[in-house]
C-alpha cells in the first residue's frame, strides 16, 4: 500500500457548481446536473441510469443543489455512477481487484480522498473446479458450468469485500465502483461470458473490451447502482491484468524505452515507451512447460526467501520470512540458492549438482540426486529440506525460457538486451527476487543494478489508479490500442536461443561480464 | 397510417460486414462486431449490454458472422439494442406510442422493412386516478401513488401492445424498441420519475432528456433487452409529444417559415424553420380557463362533425360520423355550427344567440338561452340536441385564446399572422376542422386555403419516424435545443388582444377579408 501515490489530475469524485432552479432558469433536475457535468468534464454525453434519475429530484433539493458525483469518463461519454449531497457523511468508495487465477487481492479505496484504506487477499474459490485456466474453461462446457464458476468468484468477492469494508468501518453499500484486472479467462468467468473459444483455435475471446457493467448484474452485493470496470484484454493470451500493469508502470507515458516483466503463473513481458508497446506472454508451447510457476512454494511465513553460501566453507545460510523455522523455499529463494550453489561451485554450468563439491549433503533418493539445504533438526517439520536435481533442471528451463523471451522480444523491436535503460519486475515474484542472483543464473540480463526496479503488484496498482484518476479509462484505451502482441513461435531460432540459455549464466559468458566464473 | 412515408437515409436495422476470425485476425467477438459498427456508423462508441455480450459468441458462430443489428444512434455513441442472424425468420419490430393524457395510440412498426403494420388506441387507464394531469400529479404525493400510476399505464401498454402484435401475427418478444411521445407529465409518470415539482413553482421536471432506458426496468413485457426512447421535453409545459410533432412535420428542416398548431387538451403552437423554433403552449392562465378542451364531446360514431345552415331558410343540415343518428357534437362540429350560425345571422358578432332570428328553435332553460340543433325525434337518444349560450361563450373564449396565442407568438418573432407561408394543424381536432369555418369565427387567421394543411397525429408520426430513421435521435436533439419556449404572460397587452379577439371574426374585420359580414 505504501507504494501508492496519487498522480496529478482530477479524481472520480466531482462537485459540479449548480445554480438552483428559478422561473428564469427552469431546466429539469437531471438535465441541470448533466449539463453542468458536460461543461465541467468537457464531454458530449452523460449517461444516468433510470434508477438514479428517479432519485435526483429529492436528492438535489435535500442537498440544496450542492452534490458530489462519482464519474466514470470514457472518451466523449461519461457515466454518472452515483450522486450524494456535498455535506453528507456518506463516504464514496471503490474496490480495486487483482483477479488472479490462484489468488485474488482486493483494495478498498476512498474515491474522494483518493487513498487506499485497506488491502486483503484470498484464494480464488474457482480452484475447487480446477487449478488452472484450462481446467476451468473446460468446465464451462458442462451445463451450468459457467454459471457455477461465475457464482464462485462473485461469492468470494462479496464475502471478502464485505469483510474488508467492515474492517475499515465502511458500509459495502457505499462501494460504487469496482475495477478488475484479471487475465482474459478470469475476466470472462467473472463477467459470465462464454469462454470456450478462448482456448480453441483461432483463440477468440467473447470480448476484448467489456465496457462498464452494473455490479448487480454480476451478482455483486455493493451499492445498488455500483458499476464494474473489467480491464480490457488484447487477446486470449494478453489480459487486462497486463494492461493494468502497464497503466501502473507508466510505460506508456515515458519517452525512454523500458521493459516490464510480470512473473506470475506465466511470464509476461512488455517493452516500449509512449510511442509503441510490444508485448508477449510466456505460454510458448511445450518447450516451456512447467515454466515459471513451478519454482518452489508460495511465499509465506517460514519460507526461505534468501540464501547465502560461503564459497570457502560451503556453509548454507538461510533467511526465512518472519524469521520462523524453515518449512519450504519460494521462487526467489530458489533463484538465490541456485546462484549461490553456482558461485560456490556446487553446481556446474548445466545446473548439475557436483558430488565432488557438495560432499555429504548430497544423497540419492529414487535414483535422483538431492542436496540437503536445511537439516531435519533445524527445519519446522523435523524433516530435512532438500533441493533435487529435478528441481534444478526445472529452474534451468524456467530461467532459460525467461531469458529467451526477453531476448526474442527485444530482438524483434531491434534492441539489444543490454541497452535497455530501465528494467522493471512486477508481481510477487519481482518483489522478492534479488536481481544479482537472477543475473548470476542468467535469468535476467546483466544490466547495471540501478536500471532494475521492482514494481510490486502492478495489476492491483493499475486497478487502483482507475479508481483515483479520471483519465484512467482513456489511458487504458490508449494502452490497449498501442499494444502489439508478439506471438512467440517456438521455431528453430527460438529453440536455438533457448538451448543457449540453458547454461549458467549462458553459453556466451560475454553477455554476463558481472558474473564471476567460479 | 396511409400518411406515413419512409424518408430517405438509413433505418435502424444495419447489416455489418464482418470477416470471420482467424489466427491472423483474432479480435474478440464483441469487439469485432463493435468495430465494424463503429466504422459503418461513424461513431466513437458502441454500448452493448452485458446480457447481449453473453449471447454474441454463439450468435455470431451460428450466423456465420452474418447478422442484422438493431441500432439506436445518439451523437457519437450508439447502442446495439439487438442482434439476430441475417437469414433468420425472426422479425425485428418497434412500437411507436402517442402517450396522451386521455388516449394512447400505438403503432406496430417493422424496423427492417420500415413499414407500419398496424395501429390501435386505448383510453389512458390513469383516467381512473384522475382525468387530467393535475389530478394525477397530486396523486403522486400519496405513498405508492407514483408507482400505481406507472403500473396502470405500463399494464395498459403491455395489454394493448400484445393484442396489436397478436393481430399482426407478431410475437411481442420481437419488439426491441419503443418510442414514446407524451407530454412532460405523462412521460414522467411512465418513467416513474418524481412528478410533483412539474406543477409547483418554478415548475421543474425531473428530466428534460430521458435517455434510452431498458423496457424491462419500466415493466414493459417486450423483448427482454428492449429499449425505450421517451421523447425529451423542453419544460413542464412543452413535452415530447410536441417535439415528436415537429419531427414529423419537418418544420426544423424547412427554409421557409411555417406554423404548427396542435390542438389537444391544450393548444400548442410552434413557429419557425430550420434556423429557429419558437413555441408556446396554451396554458395561459385563468383567462383561458376551460380553453380548447371543453368544446363538445370526443369525436366518434354518431357525433356531429359538419353543420350547414341555409342562410335563407335557416334550416340546419348536419352530418354525423359514420352517418349514424346524432348523439352529440364534437369540436369541429361546434366550430362549423358557430360559423354557420354567424353567417346565417343567428348569432351576433359577440356570439350571442339572436332571438329575433333564431325563432322557435330558441328556448330558455335555467335562465339560459338554448338553441335546438337536432329535434328529439331525429336524435339518437330521443332528446333534442342543443347548444346553449354558455357553450357559445366558451367557444368564443377558446377561439379568442387560440387567435391571441397565434397573434402573440408571431408578433414576438416579428411576423404578421397573414404573412405565414404555411399553416399546419395537427391533432385529431386538426384532422376534422374545416379551415373555412375556423377562419369565419376568427379562430384561425384569414390565409389562402392552400396554405393550410392538416398533419393528423403528429406525435404518433414523430414516434414512428424515430423507429425508421437512424438520424431521428440527432434531429430530436437538434429540435429540443432549437426550441425557444415563450412564456405566455397574461399581461395587459395579451388581455387587450384577447378582448379584441372575442368577437366574430374580430373587432378588426379588415383582418378577415374573406369572411362575409352577414
Amino acid at each position: 500500500m505504501s507504494d501508492f501515490s496519487v498522480p496529478p489530475g482530477p479524481g472520480l469524485v466531482h462537485r459540479p457548481t449548480l445554480t438552483p432552479p428559478s422561473l428564469q432558469d427552469n431546466s429539469a433536475d437531471g438535465d441541470r446536473l448533466c449539463s453542468a457535468l458536460r461543461r465541467d468534464l468537457g464531454v458530449e454525453q452523460i449517461h444516468v441510469s433510470l434508477a438514479l434519475r428517479r432519485r435526483l429530484p429529492a436528492l438535489l433539493r435535500d442537498a440544496a443543489y450542492a452534490v458530489r458525483c462519482v464519474i466514470f469518463q470514457e472518451k466523449s461519454c461519461a457515466v454518472l455512477v452515483h450522486a450524494a449531497a456535498a455535506d453528507a457523511h456518506e463516504g464514496l468508495y471503490g474496490l480495486a481487484v487483482d483477479l488472479g487465477t490462484t489468488r485474488v487481492v482486493l483494495r478498498l479505496v476512498d474515491l474522494e480522498n483518493r487513498t487506499v484504506l485497506a488491502e486483503d487477499g484470498f484464494d480464488n474459490p474457482q480452484v475447487e473446479i480446477g487449478p488452472d485456466v484450462l481446467a476451468r474453461i473446460h468446465h464451462t462446457d458442462q451445463p451450468g458450468g459457467l454459471a457455477r464458476l461465475q457464482r464462485l468468484i462473485v461469492d468470494g468477492l462479496n464475502r471478502n469485500a464485505a469483510a474488508l469494508a467492515r474492517a475499515c468501518g465502511v458500509d459495502a453499500q457505499d462501494i460504487h465502483l469496482v475495477t478488475v484486472a484479471g487475465n482474459t479467462a478470469m475476466s470472462h468467468l467473472l463477467a459470465g461470458l462464454p469462454s470456450g473459444w478462448i482456448i480453441r483455435e483461432p483463440y477468440i475471446p467473447a470480448a476484448n473490451r467489456f465496457g462498464l457493467m452494473p455490479a448487480a448484474e454480476l451478482g455483486l452485493a455493493l451499492a445498488p447502482l455500483a458499476q464494474v470496470l473489467i480491464f480490457p484484454n488484447v487477446g486470449s493470451y494478453f489480459g487486462g491484468d497486463l494492461i493494468a500493469g502497464i497503466l501502473h508502470s507508466g510505460l506508456h507515458r515515458r519517452e525512454e524505452t523500458a521493459i516490464l516483466v510480470d512473473v506470475g503463473t506465466n511470464a509476461e513481458v512488455v517493452v516500449g515507451n509512449r510511442e509503441w508497446l510490444m508485448a508477449c506472454a510466456g505460454a510458448a508451447g511445450p518447450a516451456l512447460e512447467g515454466g515459471m510457476s513451478r519454482m518452489g512454494t508460495t511465499a509465506g511465513p517460514g519460507v526461505i526467501d534468501r540464501v547465502r553460501i560461503d564459497p570457502r566453507t560451503r556453509h548454507i545460510d538461510i533467511h526465512t520470512i518472519e524469521d520462523l523455522p524453515p518449512r519450504g523455499i519460494c521462487g526467489s529463494g530458489v533463484i538465490d540458492l541456485a546462484a549461490q550453489l553456482f558461485l560456490a561451485g556446487m553446481i556446474d554450468i548445466r545446473g548439475k549438482l557436483r558430488p565432488d563439491i557438495c560432499g555429504p549433503r548430497l544423497f540419492l533418493r529414487d535414483g535422483l540426486a538431492h542436496l540437503i539445504i536445511v537439516p531435519g533438526e533445524a527445519s519446522a517439520g523435523g524433516q530435512p529440506l532438500c533441493i533435487s536435481q529435478a528441481d534444478l533442471d526445472s529452474l534451468i528451463r524456467s530461467k532459460a525460457a525467461m531469458y529467451t523471451i526477453l531476448e526474442t522480444i527485444t530482438a524483434t523491436v531491434g534492441l539489444a538486451l543490454d541497452s535497455l535503460p530501465a528494467f522493471w519486475v512486477a508481481g510477487t515474484f519481482g518483489q522478492f527476487i534479488d536481481p544479482v542472483s537472477a543475473i548470476t543464473i542468467g535469468m535476467l540480463p546483466d544490466l547495471p543494478l540501478s536500471r532494475f526496479a521492482t514494481l510490486g503488484n502492478t495489476s492491483l496498482g493499475g486497478a487502483t489508479l482507475a479508481l483515483v484518476c479520471r483519465s484512467a479509462p482513456a489511458e487504458i484505451d490508449q494502452i490497449r490500442d498501442a499494444v502489439t502482441y508478439l506471438e512467440l513461435n517456438v521455431n528453430q531460432e527460438f529453440m536455438n536461443r533457448f538451448s543457449a540459455a540453458k547454461f549458467i549464466p549462458h553459453t556466451d559468458p560475454d553477455r554476463f561480464p558481472s558474473v564471476p566464473i567460479p
